[in-house]
């Protein structure tokens, strides 16, 4: 290929026709991308800051590496849409994160290039440990590759994964840290300031002046020569820092920091770490936004985001409407009441809406980093010692600290908050995001106590409750988004139960959280052909109160309706309950058992028969018309 | 007090008269220290190992800070004895582990000194991290200490605390690194080595001596000169080893390693660590077993032991004859068939009898230290690149890996098999490590299969269906300790259930794994006075078998015995079940909804109502006389 031509991704059988680009060529290119992704996500909304930093990084390993038998493992996913784009999917770009089309993340079923799921953070070098092992023990010698920002090196999994992956001495492990200065809401913790002085210290210019130099001079990969490879590594051990990092002190080679725009550069760094027979640690460098000028001044605010307008960067619809900030403005007013409450999030600041009380009480917030195993221990030595401690977290996350929260927290009763955002379906992140297992979750633990709010006010309600009367583990679970225009009365909201009886009614349907809605709905509209039905919204879902078992006994039909996996969930503590109190109508228990694929929030309580149209299916499947 | 007089426990006012005695005295202390725990662990069972090996350090602590206005937090808590000797429990000391006794963790109930609940490892940093701010924030310029072992330093979650307690520079954080070189079952992982390099590197020795001079040049604590402090900065500037460690990279002082056995080399750098406005890390080196040479011999086999001959340090029970070794003999017989099956351990080889496997197949045998994420993310890894990877792990402990199950290896279907040991009631070992939980936690992840044999025999069988016939996330558990001799039919075995129907009896019994024998037992009982049940024992307990559901609407009252924490659990679904398919009599549910306490397991299943004779009375007070 002539230097001069201007290839598009449209004109390349990708990624194979990638290996014969030049660097100006690659350049090219990657502008392309970067103008497709801005122009797509500005549409569908999904992870764009650290997508925009990734692209000549994932450039140039497609281009060293042959992937899918060298597996590309993308930490948290949230760099993989150029690999998406390079790898069979850029027609189907535009379809991202739209129901029926291609996924914000990893996804084998999608194509082979994705070696695995991912969605939560920290996983990668644990997987990478797992498959490079798997490729030797099958004598395969291709690599197995983990790609992690420096925010989600902050998880502890990362540490186990980079501890076991130093000591096997796996040959083909490589871990790339791609390194942004900035995880999701500005990267905290001692490691962060640690990479932070590599990169700025006085020899990060000279060991890459050197790095430059040497790589010029090494030999081909592939030269199967003990000199070759002793000249290599002699060479490095020059140009890396004269203090071991402490990835080195960790049994992983290190390289780096390298420039991650530079594209050959990138592809020296990479050539030279497939010579070695160790484990290898690239820090690569890169800019979070880059290429998106708004992204780049903001690149917390271009982290997730929803539609944007692409000229101003602003996006179309205000953040300040949703339960999280009306969480946050509410515990911030309580903050002022009480000098005890502390507010911890694991780099979810401003998803969780504590930008108001960190702006309001600094001394008492706490960033603790992808870290929620932390945080919640975090937050048992707190209330040990007489504060009053909220864990702000998004429901899919809180799974990380299930240990934490039985063992730190709920076998000495101390009492910690957990704020659940995105609790329920989530929409377009797909299963790894879905809020589905916060409840089963907690039901299990011995002592804790649950609320679902169906409105903000009922929200404000609860966290008033489970900070100032309740004790122990409690939590306040709400979904992400925001409350709509309620239809259902707001006169008697409170933080136990509202129960609307209709004396004719046989029928009694039973809900928590957002979707009473539906059955609100549906429970009217039924009315208006005849078929009568009582309602119960519970507000406190855990423990159960036996009361409304009884009251629920003289009904023909009871239909539970559950935005949660059931097993576990109230739904099913609810029946058995019936069955132990002598129930003798029937149960109908409707509930979101299974992993659900990406798809508009609507769509897929739709789907899960959790909506106003299949609240009146119902109806109408178990009703009589009076 | 003269320096002559020997000093008994008996004698002093501990722990405030610690601070009068000598080094001489200290030592004499520390010898009754270890006879009594040798004596008292020979008879109760406990952790003997880690114990010992903590005597001198736990000695210094008390006389250099003043609990419990200082925090002591014991990580995992298996050294904590001399702790609770020191600290009002000395007469109570032979009572440990026994039901009424006191428990072999810290727990706060229990004394004021035991500032945090644990029997999980790598929580102490964290929770030391909380403490030392809430004290900050009230005030308070007391100390919050973490003391860590080398083993607990591999989970994950000891990194997030280090990563956040040496960021935020608290004045008042301390951790200690109590380094014994061997973790629970031989220290593993790149940091374990990289230990062993400081300990074993040239300047160790040259430190130490360093070390001892500058300290006695060490002033007084508590002069409050800024003079005072930068000389003893500078003094062990000089003294630490040359290159920055890990820890140093990470914010922290770090001071070591000293000899853990000499009681004033560890007062001397005690006091020093006091003097920094930093967090600190304090290295001591320490034999585990120490003092005692049947456990300084073989320091994994007394890491946690039963009854043993203090002259022999010989066992009182055979271990070969548990559940645990006949999982690890099957599985071994079962790698040779296939040569796909990997087996994972977190620390627990011997624990979870691995030991076979690991003797025959050590190049598929992994011991990926305490680190249960990595354990499940790294098994998922190996799957997806055509490996069968067992992860052997207490139920206890599973609960670290929530998430990984969820997100690594349930959403994406791969094939991943959990050996389950210690499901349901442990007994001695208390609240932290009754296995409650394991059944809820998974039947909450879509797409598990769990199996609860009751028997040798089924477990076998069990273990070869959940490897060559099922796919996906597939759980075996077991109990701890042996089977007994089953007194329940072993001509029917399988791996699905087994009904045993009575065409006249009105009450069904229901149960899974270990106490279906004692629902057997009951049956017989009752039967002899007239009253007539059927029993249904499931082998296959998740998913519900429908068809069962169907079986035991005919009944007139349904009784479900579960070991296990029951929100969530089998008997909570299958109560749900029933009110769905209409079911008019009685269900009745018998689970253990609460943390239990450290007793016998025969003594714990009679509270919770699991026991012979509990089924008994059961079958009383529902059934009626034929």
């Amino acid at each position: 290929m002539p230097e001069q031509k201007e290839y598009r991704l449209a004109d390349l059988q990708l990624p194979q026709d990638l290996r014969k680009l030049s660097y100006l060529q690659c350049a090219r290119l990657a502008k392309e991308i970067r103008s497709l992704m801005v122009r797509t996500i500005s549409k569908n909304g999904g992870h764009l800051a650290s997508n925009l930093g990734a692209v000549e990084l994932t450039l140039a390993l497609h281009r060293i590496f042959e992937s899918p038998k060298d597996k590309f493992i993308w930490d948290v996913g949230h760099q993989c849409y150029t690999h998406k784009i390079l790898t069979g999917r850029y027609k189907q770009f535009r379809t991202i994160r739209k129901e029926g089309g291609i996924s914000g993340f990893p996804k084998p079923s999608e194509s082979p290039h994705d070696a695995f799921i991912s969605g939560h953070s920290s996983t990668s070098i644990s997987v990478a440990c797992g498959m490079a092992e798997a490729m030797r023990l099958a004598g395969d010698h291709h690599y197995a590759i983990a790609i992690i920002g420096d925010g989600a090196l902050t998880g502890g999994l990362s540490f186990e994964g980079l501890n076991n992956g130093g000591k096997k001495k796996l040959s083909n492990l490589i871990v790339i840290l791609n390194d942004n200065d900035m995880s999701i809401s500005g990267n905290v913790g001692a490691v962060s300031g640690y990479l932070r002085s590599i990169r700025e210290s006085e020899s990060y210019v000279r060991t890459k002046q050197e790095i430059e130099r040497n790589l010029r001079a090494t030999p081909k990969v592939g030269v199967p020569t003990i000199k070759v490879l002793k000249r290599t590594k002699d060479s490095f051990k020059r140009v890396v820092l004269k203090q071991a990092t402490m990835f080195e002190q960790m049994g992983f080679v290190y390289l780096g920091p390298v420039d991650g725009h530079n594209q050959q550069e990138l592809e020296e760094v990479l050539k030279t770490a497939k010579c070695y027979k160790t484990p290898v640690l690239i820090h690569v460098k890169t800019v979070k936004g880059k290429g998106y000028l708004p992204a780049e001044l903001h690149p917390s605010q271009f982290h997730g985001v929803s539609k944007f307008d692409i000229m101003t960067g602003n996006p179309e619809v205000s953040g300040d409407d949703c339960y999280s900030a009306v969480f946050g403005k509410e515990l911030t007013e309580m903050a002022a009441e009480d000098e005890r409450i502390c507010a911890i999030t694991a780099a979810m600041e401003f998803g969780t809406g504590l930008q108001y009380f960190a702006a309001e009480y600094p001394g008492r917030f706490y960033d603790v980093g992808i870290a929620e195993q932390h945080a919640v221990t975090f937050a048992a030595g707190l209330s040990a010692c007489g504060r009053l401690p909220f864990f702000a977290v998004y429901s899919t996350f809180l799974q990380r600290s299930y240990d934490q929260l039985i063992h730190d927290v709920a076998i000495g009763g101390l009492h910690v908050v957990l704020a659940i955002d995105r609790a329920g379906i989530v929409g377009e992140d797909g299963e790894t995001h879905q809020g589905m297992f916060d409840v089963p979750m907690l039901t299990s633990i011995p002592g804790t106590v649950i609320y679902s709010p169906s409105c903000y006010a009922e929200l404000r309600m609860c966290l008033r409750r489970a900070v100032f009367e309740d004790t122990g583990l409690t939590a306040v679970r709400y979904p992400r988004g925001n409350e709509g225009t309620p239809a259902f009365p707001l006169d008697d909201l409170n933080t136990e139960y509202t129960y609307t009886e209709d004396p004719e009614a046989e029928i009694l349907l039973i809900s928590y959280g957002r979707i009473y809605e539906a059955l609100w709905k549906g429970h009217e509209t039924c009315e208006r052909s005849g078929y009568k039905t009582s309602l119960l919204k519970l507000t406190r879902i855990f423990p159960v109160d036996e009361e409304l078992v009884e009251k629920a006994l003289r009904y023909r039909v009871v239909i539970f309706f559950e935005e949660s996996s059931g097993f576990g969930g109230i739904s099913t503590i609810f029946g058995s309950l019936l069955a132990q109190y002598g129930f003798g109508g029937r149960f109908v228990r409707v509930s979101a058992d299974n992993f659900l694929k990406h798809a508009s929030v609507p769509s897929l309580l739709e789907k899960a028969d959790l909506s106003e149209h299949a609240v009146c299916r119902y109806i109408y499947a178990y009703g009589e018309k009076s």
